[in-house]
């Protein structure tokens, strides 16, 4: 097993699993139902239609497991392997009617964590040479958030603070209610447990200044023109963690990297990538299993 | 309001919003405990940052009641309305710290459902003139589906079978089952509900021939060439519905439909749309609710 | 396994034995856990007590697998199975607390859907030299539906639409909303889902030729006499499927069905059938597991 | 107010409710989104179509309430009030969707629950000269059970223990593991609540005479015949408390309750009672609700 | 297996386990993911750190279980067995990733639980020469409440009601509606399940009168001195189960035992116990499990 | 309002709410239905039995909205507030069915949370002059981690990390798996959030040594002498945050503090907490609401 596979807690994946079961089957599948006896067994390879980045081994087990448990699901690489067009990448083998009633959720789930794991590792090699972090945001499809970072970590990315509990990021309208960048940092200071970093969003020169008097552990500078972001790097000489934020599309990725900021979050890796071209190629076996 | 706004059920998008809600806030937001006093109130509009077709905003005034519910959300135009760069089109006002809490989560469902709308709108303007049906396919956001095919009819689309308990489609694998498309189709026809439809997925010449003699409601076209599907609409004659599916891209829609084809089905309206660009632009009011 | 068995969601099931043991265990079982040793084990045997169509298996294998998964339940007949009074029909083993604290539920669950499934056998039985399918309707025990719509596939029915999300049945109110029945059936026909039959509930002679006109694909005849349904069939003459309705009991099917409607639905099916007499008879292993 | 109408915990209705509009709604009303406007209003009228008791009104508030918390349910009888046939027992106003979407799931509610309180008041009024108690029993719908037995109380029956939590209840199995009843009603008695009476259940003259010897509070006479249960009754002398179980229909309670038993249980009433027949008179406001 | 365990329902546990590890562990745990590969495997030995009773076994199995069903938890000794310090309890095997996960949580039930068992059994021995019986009573631990009881009947102690749905104690201000202690009783008697007992709080001898008249089961002596409570014993005389209540602490129970009265109820038990000190000792295998 | 009031999640209180009264009341009040009329009205206040620091009034809100919306809950302080004995600190007014109802959940909460909230008020005051930080830990009761961690707030403490997910904390079993310190921080390093601090439990001068070169955010000094945490916070210093943790009480509080560390973290606050106590004094009102 690729000892560097992020983990994923399975209580979580089987929640989202069966939103997407009851969503699909509701209470049966009416053509397999009619169609297909009961004791009909099959063997699906799953596909890879074009090349990229598979993620999503780890649900897909579970939405076979939770329709039939007697399905036995065989990944043959693991979640952040890399696939070219024709790859068999997993076997599915048991009852037909459970395999066909699982064949769509299966590869909805795949396909869109497999299209993040891929985007991701495009940002991702386009500034490895820098060294820079890619992380994602909180722009995330709602009720998916813990499969989608899942993904960006199998693409090589880093994640950001998974939601308002787990980090501090002050805004502008923090600031404005707090009446000063430092006001607001010695609030969050004074309260938020000290496991956690401070983070402020900068807009200008004379707010990353007041962010570093104020002691922030990391500065965000939010939609920095290149020039604007190079500048501030400078200013801000290691006193703390620089984030570039703000539309930044893979084609701007190396050149914002070059200005030496410490990391990228992206909001296209989780709210607009394209799903990955999957299949599941299902044969009926000629014996049912009596 | 506008008669032909679709209809969602509200426990079905409360269910979502709650899942949503659970990721991202968890059990508080740091940020604004830490900063904002909870007597401070707030203004917040929602802004189109690009043109596009609205939709969600059934879904956000219940992100926020569910948040908090003496905020007030106030629509200014009807899900599958037009906005134009810059338009307003809803305002909140209430406590500051329930409108901060529950900012991205209301736009993450608004800019996902809207980026759908959007795309449909497009998909049907291009055969407007020709009078065809656009309609979704299963390949959905897992957990978000009543949500995407909502946001699919208010772009002007219909929908395909919302999943498969609610319509018949029988596809290769159940023919091969059945022995044959006659077999198949006289299996469902024998059992499921009469208020349902047959359809029939076919390749060739020769499937649609076995369909339209077994007797199928509906024929689907899948990944057939421009050429063989104007030859099977001639063949069909009217005699079934005829559905054209498999990698139909917006710019192939226009040549398809010229076809005379019924129906055409896209996944990429809900597994590859980009979302529209929204904004929320909160105003901190000067005094308190005291 | 008999390849007519129909099909239900596992998870479906699971949701309501989870409700059902909730409700009779809570906590725990006092009794039990006053006499009965943990180790204590037990064979029970299900008899049918009188004659009939048995229906639940698949439930009640589900209910102790529930409250025990070292329990073994072994069904000797298929759901849908005809039983005699006196026969053994399955059989359970394992711990005797599990089975006591499992008994009444999983009875309840059998009586009930096999009271169902017998009432649907004699109801078929009545109408089957003319060829009549008999369905259910939505007037079901709530929150049992899919059980108790599966007792009628079991019993040799068919199913009505499930709910109001996967059919279309247009009457008296949406009629005087849209203005007629053609209106109402063009709207149905726009905004619906082309996977789905359009039906029209008809009292009198002219609804049923407005309806014919507006291409209605199924007539529901709700409430006629015997000699009006025979007229209205006659008139349709097979240019829509003709559904007969409305306190239609068993006495009255043959009468019913010689009029040549295609389909007869029947309230009465699942709102008021009565449970079907069956016991489990339990012995005590005289050794204990150690 | 009546100041008799039974409890029934809000939480434990709204469980329910939410399951049947899940199953009847699921993500919307086909039918209703394609014919009726959303600013469409109605009202509704339920009325009994037969004479009866009338129970569920607690619940049928909730349906509305949960469907559009802006429909407004007026009762115009309460729980347990007895109707004639024609009366207008409740009365419903607001969107015409909301009421059409609702209109079913609360009808299934009324109608079951009714026919329970209605047979339920058959057979309390059968023995009333005789002051005995009748009650219902564990063989109830699953899932269904507090609204049952909530049903039972509005028809003035009394409720026998909840469930397997809540009372003891040593049948022949419990005997046969403690060895005696002796055993088995000592074990209970050092284990259970004291706040709970100890209930043993007596096929035969010595077993009754046992379970007086071990102190039990209540004898269950399980399916005897008259004589002997007369017998018993003498036997027991007021020592305990009595109660006859076992196939007991309405007409053979009176000549039971003649016999002195104090209570009667009749599983009758919750699993195999029919349904009151009821409707809901829908009509549409002229005006819309601007 | 010791035959005295008590039982608790599987699903109960679940549901408690289920909500104690969303949160401790949420989507992932960050420190493991990070530093353990997946294959690497541990043993883990439960050990006290100081003597007491051990409860809590049947649950800390389902923690493990819940977070990998590949884990194997094998109990040492049984829930209610006592344990010396440096006693190892129980030991599991498995994921080094999921023995982690685990740790926190499965410690937190046995210490929260064996806490109670701890103190309640050496309630129970301090009264064990009185034979009086001591309960728990309603005043636990929001969410807990099965488990802690659980507890206090592993400790030797037992359970009073549950709930409110499972026993009746009329209060002084039930008294002040229903009139008097007799209307109050007789209301009671007349509409509850009669397989529970009515208990009456009394403060004066006076009530304590009242109820005995009014043919009270049990006798909730609420408060009262010592000396009050002698009195009230004799008064008494064995007409009534006498129960004293009220802020009675450990050093207290010999006294109020030597009185006389049949039970002792203790708010403490459940809502003021210390955790036992337990910890899970872990040790990494030195090969990996491949 | 209290600016300085912590906030917390409703969704997240409603929960525990519903878990609570699930358990306590279940289907129905027995006692109340039985004698207190529906239309019996009262008012409670809620009374403090002994001097403290009140929380949970906004979870006692929350109880008696979700038994009966209809109740007014009128807190008169805030939580965090000091009480003396005989403060009347919340009044409710309302159906008294439904007060009584909810009286014993809503004291369950009060009583734990301010408990806590008294406990962590004593611990910080000793340390006040030092300026040091009380933290609690993730030695909560099961299930509810939330409420504490909002009444440790609410108290005047600092909550660490809330669980798994939100904070890294490298112990003996990381070090060991990872090889060192510098191994095991440059792992977490490497994948974690940059948004979370790094923290590293140390036990002896050569673990603070290496965890200062690898370069940790924070040290835990695990269970060491007054004598060695001296020397450690000498040796760190200001390198690392520095908290002291293991077994420090109350009364060793001021002591450690001295010391100089930056943060003290207390399992005892929210694993062996008393109750606070508390009284709800509930007076009928003399007429009912008609």
């Amino acid at each position: 097993m690729n000892s560097r596979v992020p983990d994923i807690d399975i209580r979580v994946v089987d929640k989202m699993v069966e939103a997407a079961l009851d969503e699909d089957i509701g209470y049966c599948d009416l053509t397999t139902e009619a169609v297909v006896s009961p004791d009909r067994r099959a063997v699906g390879n799953f596909v890879a239609e074009s090349a990229g980045t598979i993620c999503g081994l780890v649900v897909a087990e579970r939405v076979f497991a939770l329709v039939d448990d007697s399905v036995v699901f065989e990944p043959l690489v693991s979640d952040g392997d890399q696939v070219s067009k024709g790859d068999v990448f997993a076997r599915v083998t048991g009852s037909a009617r459970s395999i066909l009633k699982a064949e769509r959720v299966s590869l909805n789930f795949l396909q869109h964590m497999s299209g993040i794991a891929t985007l991701t590792r495009t940002a991702v090699e386009k500034v490895r040479s820098f060294g820079t972090i890619v992380t994602d945001t909180r722009k995330t499809m709602p009720g998916l958030r813990a499969l989608q970072k899942y993904a960006v970590r199998c693409g090589g990315g880093r994640n950001h603070r998974f939601g308002l509990f787990d980090g501090v990021l002050i805004k502008d309208n923090h600031i404005a209610v707090a009446g000063s960048i430092a006001a607001a940092v010695e609030a969050a200071r004074s309260r938020v447990p000290h496991t956690v970093r401070i983070e402020v969003e900068a807009e200008t020169r004379s707010q990353v200044e007041e962010a570093l008097e104020a002691g922030a552990d990391i500065i965000m500078l939010d939609n920095m023109s290149l020039d604007d972001m190079a500048e501030m790097v400078k200013l801000i000489g290691g006193r703390a963690l620089v984030e570039a934020s703000g539309g930044i599309t893979c084609d701007r990725l190396p050149a914002v990297a070059a200005i030496g900021v410490d990391i990228i979050s992206m909001g296209c890796l989780t709210h607009s990538s394209a799903s990955l071209d999957l299949s599941l190629d299902i044969r009926l076996c000629e014996t049912t299993n009596e």
